[in-house]
């Protein structure tokens, strides 16, 4: 999903999982005509979702899914409006019933990281669900994850 | 909910229903330093729910609320970061199950209109509901609306 | 830029200058779990921005740029997470320094339809700014918009 | 700013600088009717320009100002629409140019906590500025803040 070209075109590090390309959008920006720092997790829960989509799950009242338990960001540099930026995502560790996902914003090089601890919760009864075998698998192979515990 | 010192001070015309103070947030501006005019709707939005709430109406699943079917907004002066303006809500009129609401944003006068039909709908059934006989009688004495067809 | 196939595949009626495809997001729908009615007024808006910098135009504190005088949509079926919809935009009249813009938000047919005035600003001055030769041209022949006044 | 009856009333523990009510917007939400982990971000922004504003600092292309070099959130227990929650924030140390904000949204004890490394900013000149000696002053004694570094 990400080829050597789009690595080139926008000077990304590292092993991703995912990536999508974006236009930053005019309501993304602030007085002072940067993005604002809160729309960087809304780009990044797009990616969330996009994986959690790609790997098997599916969302619903009845469905089990990734609920967010803490996430931070780290802003590099400012980005604009109306710049081609691209959105990377992978999970690097998982435990039974949850798992760390990274994100990045890149542009010439990163201008945003995200990290955020994932659980994954049954929302019929709100318990902790085990995740899969097959999605384990998927994060061992695909993103280069770490089981761990 | 609107008194006389209220309304010499955002320089306030007409009888409104209900009113509520706001100061302009950071996130509700855009790169030329306005107010964003989608961030006049949610604004309208938070006015709509509160009229619904005070008028005796509730939300949920298996509630009758009211649905947005078409709404607009005039932009007569911009607003911007850290202004306080005054948001004000009336029933203008209502049929068998829906009603015309308008808005305002005053500062100085008004900054911006809004009018909205909405059509109260059974959310477990989908279907139209009639408007309740308190509901009908509030809007003719609280916010002088006119029954129509 | 609407070809046969994406018509047929969103059931799109009318001549359209624009279109561009979009997955609806999570952050755009509500605990109904439909589209929120002000997230479509800032699809719109990036249908607008696409539309105008796709006509010769930029944005910029020295710039020539449409501002939003009225805006107004109707919401004919809910729009929901996850699904893919066409955006489309077209001019349909223009006056000296105005233009009327229509937008539709497509699925098997029409979900929701907007109209906005828009006026030609000078950023710097504040002033009204005539629609270049080019612009009225490209409206005529590109949208089919009629020209008025 | 925040009195003992606010702090047993939504069970606040610790000391904080300030701190403003606030009642869960429908626009806040998501289709799982928990607030959506972003516009926590954006509540906490509300508290920071809070704080700015009241230490005496302003907005403006010429004015230095806090920019946010990193902020995380941790998510202890879901929002829902319509609660009424108190957020507080507070700065925990300093160092020459840059300040550590805490926050904390709280409702029947902490809901969500925040915490952000700002560096003060010339927006003129885009160079780090020091923190100026009344802002030391006042948050070490109004914010009980430590100076580091």
């Amino acid at each position: 999903m990400l080829d050597a070209a789009t690595r080139a075109e926008f000077q990304v590090e590292g092993h991703w999982a995912m990536a999508r390309r974006h236009r930053i959008r005019w309501i993304q920006c602030d007085i002072y005509a940067h993005i604002n720092h809160a729309a960087y997790f809304t780009m990044f829960e797009d990616m969330r979702i996009d994986w959690w989509l790609a790997s098997g799950g599916r969302f619903g009242a009845d469905a089990e899914g990734p609920v967010v338990a803490s996430i931070e960001a780290k802003y590099l540099r400012p980005g604009h409006f109306n710049e081609d930026v691209l959105l990377t995502v992978r999970a690097v560790s998982f435990r039974r019933s949850s798992f760390i996902h990274e994100y990045g914003l890149w542009r010439d090089g990163l201008l945003c990281s995200g990290r955020a601890v994932c659980v994954i919760v049954n929302n019929a009864t709100g318990a902790k669900a085990p995740i899969s075998d097959a999605l384990r698998q998927l994060m061992l192979t695909r993103d280069q994850a770490i089981a761990e515990g």
